[in-house]
């Protein structure tokens, strides 16, 4: 008999921003694979398991997930966030590719969450507001180079870009050089918004000009956001500036 | 009395896909904004009211809530999708920096909510488990040069693409356009996933190769995802195939 796997995304943290739909795939699911800190967001039930594990344990987590599914299991996959942006959804399916054929009979399904570029984006106004990117700046799993060759691609072509994975311990040095790659293409007075924790009691959002902008303002929970020249600042009095990318393009930037 | 305005992203369209966030900023408003159909999703009480506006009102649907806001309102504009992601939110702040210096005054928000390409992910796989960007293809307010040049931009460096607004009746070329573009910098073999009401009762989800790929696929409310030459397809039995996009690189790409 073979079972289900559902990879679920449970928004960036505040119970309010996770969907019904989210909601009832926990409920109906006994096993729950996940990173720590999402399994323990979760209110189970007696008759649910807990199956968690560390960060970067992600293709470990994905096979044993899997295997529980080819048994007959309902299970679970948590993200946080939405699962197919830098999460669970992707290693499940690296899995699923390599692994043994039975596999590919797994009921696999995939719930679509709030991501946290959303979420950051709309405490500071409409930072996303026209064509924007997102980009992982880890290198664990690619080569420094080729993330380099992104921002310089997204910078020049005028995409808003959003950075998840921004820094880490192993790598302090990273989001730095995002920055001076930036500042070779890009005004100084560009808006860059650290987003932590975007909607719940914790949140930190900080607005700086791209000249300021320094890796430490970060941590591993950040999202970053980075304007293109188009974007702009509201200033407010006794509130934090709105900041905006217009739908439209200014002549000229043709 | 200055009063609120709330821009609410209501999610794809399926009701369990709606945040609790956004389901409680719809009850806490009286006055209602937003293109017709959208409108029409809310299950509105005798004392709320629709001021409900065509496609391309974006600017002075924005105004009209705004000036309501100002005068006291609790106003709510309503997007699908995200409302930062392609629709009001941008408008609203666009209409605040050129509008009276009162409007700044107004308490401004703005809920989150699941965004197309994410849904039409979730019922692919993992496409977009890289680096990706959105491009919306209208050149309603952008020459479509621009809109070529991040097309390139975007294939060249690796970046998986989702397409909002792919087509319209007043621009029926411009996707077969954006897939002859694609098409000299992609290989054929690319998946290219049309995902039009993904998650409601007439989802319709097709996957066909860039170089079987055509405008007449999709229509104003598909979003259209295009993988890059290290997006894959896992075939299944009485199954959709499952398309995903690595998280690592392969040596070869490098």
């Amino acid at each position: 008999m073979t079972g289900s796997l559902t990879v679920v995304g449970l928004g960036p943290g505040n119970p309010d921003q996770m969907t019904p739909e989210a909601l009832a795939a926990v409920t109906a699911s006994t096993d729950f694979f996940g990173y720590f800190p999402y399994i323990d967001r979760l209110n189970l039930r007696a008759d649910q398991h807990r199956h968690a594990s560390d960060n970067r344990e992600e293709l470990v987590r994905a096979k044993a997930a899997l295997e529980m599914a080819a048994k007959g299991g309902k299970v679970c996959v948590v993200s946080g966030g939405d699962p197919g942006v830098f999460a669970m959804a992707a290693a499940v399916c690296e899995a699923i590719d390599d692994g043994p054929a039975e596999w590919r009979d797994i009921e696999l399904s995939v719930v679509p969450g709030v991501t946290a570029m959303l979420a950051v984006a709309a405490k500071a106004g409409a930072p996303l507001g026209h064509d924007f990117c997102a980009i992982s700046l880890s290198n664990n799993l690619k080569p420094w180079a080729i993330i380099e060759k992104r921002l310089v691609a997204a910078a020049t072509a005028g995409f808003v870009m959003a950075f998840y994975n921004p820094i880490s311990k192993a790598r302090p040095h990273q989001l730095d050089e995002a920055f001076d790659i930036l500042r070779a293409h890009l005004p100084g007075s560009v808006p860059v918004i650290f987003g932590r924790a975007a909607g719940r009691p914790d949140e930190a959002i900080r607005i700086v000009p791209l000249a300021e902008a320094e890796g430490e303002m970060a941590d591993m929970a950040t999202c970053v956001i980075v304007g293109t020249a188009e974007t702009r600042l509201i200033e407010r009095t006794d509130k934090r500036p709105i900041v905006y990318s217009p739908r439209f393009l200014r002549e000229s930037f043709q």
